[in-house]
């Protein structure tokens, strides 16, 4: 049974696991403290890809500090690896370092991990408790558990809409209808994202770079940038090509316009499909890149095909106090008939950023 | 200078005030808390209409609890009455009483009273403080103070709507999309309300009774309910027509329907008006007949109606976890074509009934 200590313990471990949750992608992000006869020696936070992983820190600093970690316990927000990707198991570095007890909240979802890294430290004798706080750490990394366990990446829409649920007027105009802090909270889901997706008709109509320009995220690069582009009508000089970062044009067929939007620096890819790009075609090589999260930031008509097939795991939604009136356009395309056709929604989160709403939503039934 | 002390009785006082509020109409809603040496001696709130003011029941409660008032300290939300209408006026008993000092809220808008009461109390020698939490004491009876100040009732619109601002489908079914914990929570803006205001469109589509069905909110009668019927439309087996309480259906001209209804109990009302109902003129109505608050519960096109001639003073828009698509029905008919013209609103408050979301707005613009 856990202890109040226990606990205590391992929110401070998620805490640090969530410091690192703009800068280790594709890599979870990991939080881990060590506690020695009722004292922390040491703490860690998993680092931007390549580097060190929250444990490895921790043990670090509790050396630097002047301790031996023979003996302690480490708390960690998910089961340490016992695989060699870019760094050594960290399974295997509890062990060497003499650690006598680990508590972990979650099993790590990863085929190549699989409870294998809480089997080696169980059969060097490490006592191990599995499943403090698990919902709240597998909170800190919902993109990667959907991508170990689905092979897809969490699929995040974000929309910006009036009282009425209005996101535009009919002629188009929209730029600003939530405020500046909604606007610079947006930043913070672009952080976090992998890739961000887009669609071409929002890349001529408002031009958007679509990067993470807070410098206080201290993002490792700035995400995929996804513009859906069946027939490849993404203007050369658009904001979106310029750098930093990375840009993917999906389109249905290669046109001439492919070679100026590559040398503009995009790549192009085709993804045929019937009326429009193959969104779950999309999805699968989102993942196959290791891409957690993606975050769509798009108009009505991308934002209802996401919707209509099922294809997203949380809706963002700010809503700013004021009415854009019933010719403005709507939230999303998406035409239902009937009251049994709508599509129920949970609320698990509301809060007011400045003067705008922001509401976030998890679809009532499982994506089919 | 109030002390905490007083602070916490007045606060006190509000919420006797408070308790009152779906009772004392046409009346505002006061309370009144008596203190003598550090000790409440007694207290009071407004009873219904004809029946005592806070002040009458403080000091009788302080009487039956065997304290004589000579001495004490009134706290009172709002200025004792100095006219004598059903009942005796307030501030000649708190005098009589021999009362030393009186801590008031808010001054009284009422044209019959006018800062009348509290020149009396003073003249007889009495310590008059004025000003103490006068936000929060204005905040318990808002259609009152309009009213007084203007002749007019607080217009307050009630929408229900999905996450993208939809309030029925095209073909109009619409039952249920918020839930029942919503739905109960509409029975108290209901039941402080003078008046229940739809139009005939809501009594043909939904049938609705609209009256408060909830006894824990101990109503003295049923809002005057009002149908909004340009040529008479009203079926005259509608359910708003069903006992109890009294209906009022205005018209711009008298038609043979009119006898059908008003063998039903209903009033007819001729207002003539351009197009629809003449809302102004209803609103002065309503004021003459010593309505505070009026709700209106109806579809977009009289929503809109109200919003576009700035007569709405308070919105109430419960937003349910639920996409209804874009074919579905706007939340008002409000046609906008550029941003400037959109409709400006200040949040004042957000909480979650049940699985919905309520919301609170004044026009971030004053009404013209």
């Amino acid at each position: 049974m856990p202890t109040p200590f226990d606990t205590e313990m391992m929110a401070r471990a998620l805490q640090l696991a969530r410091s690192g949750r703009y800068r280790t992608r594709p890599n979870p992000a990991v939080g881990c403290v060590l506690v020695l006869n009722g004292e922390v020696i040491g703490e860690g936070a998993t680092q931007p890809a390549g580097d060190n992983h929250g444990e490895i820190e921790a043990l670090n600093a509790a050396r630097t500090n002047g301790f031996d970690p023979r003996g302690a316990t480490a708390y960690v927000t998910l089961e340490p690896c016992s695989h060699t990707g870019k760094t050594g198991p960290c399974s295997t570095a509890l062990i060497e370092a003499g650690i006598s007890r680990a508590v972990i909240a979650l099993q790590d979802p990863n085929p190549a991990v699989g409870g294998s890294g809480i089997r080696a430290l169980a059969q060097a004798g490490v006592q191990v408790e599995l499943g403090l706080l698990e919902t709240e750490a597998a909170a800190v990394n919902p993109g990667f558990l959907k991508r170990m366990r689905a092979g897809l990446p969490l699929v995040r829409v974000k929309l910006a809409a009036s009282l009425d649920g209005r996101t535009a007027m009919a002629s188009g105009e929209s730029q600003w209808i939530t405020g500046p802090a909604a606007r610079a909270d947006v930043q913070r889901w672009r952080g976090r994202s992998g890739a961000i997706v887009t669609g071409v008709d929002t890349v001529i109509a408002d031009n958007p770079a679509l990067t993470v320009r807070d410098p206080a995220l201290d993002i490792p690069a700035q995400p995929l940038r996804v513009v859906l582009d069946s027939s490849l009508r993404t203007p050369a000089d658009a904001e979106i090509l310029h750098p930093p970062g990375d840009v993917l044009i999906v389109c249905r067929e290669r046109t001439a316009a492919a070679d100026a939007l590559e040398s503009a620096g995009a790549e192009v890819l085709v993804l045929p499909g019937a009326e429009r790009v193959d969104l779950p075609a999309l999805l699968a090589l989102l993942g196959q890149r290791e891409v957690n999260e993606v975050l769509v930031e798009c108009g009505p008509r991308l934002a209802g095909a996401f919707l209509d097939q099922h294809l997203v795991d949380e809706l963002v939604v700010y809503t700013a106090p004021t009415l854009l009136g019933s010719n403005a356009r709507p939230l999303v395309d998406l035409p239902i008939d009937v009251m049994k056709d709508q599509r129920r929604l949970a609320l698990n989160d509301v809060r007011r950023v400045g003067e705008d709403l922001r509401m976030v939503f998890t679809p009532a039934e499982e994506p089919a």
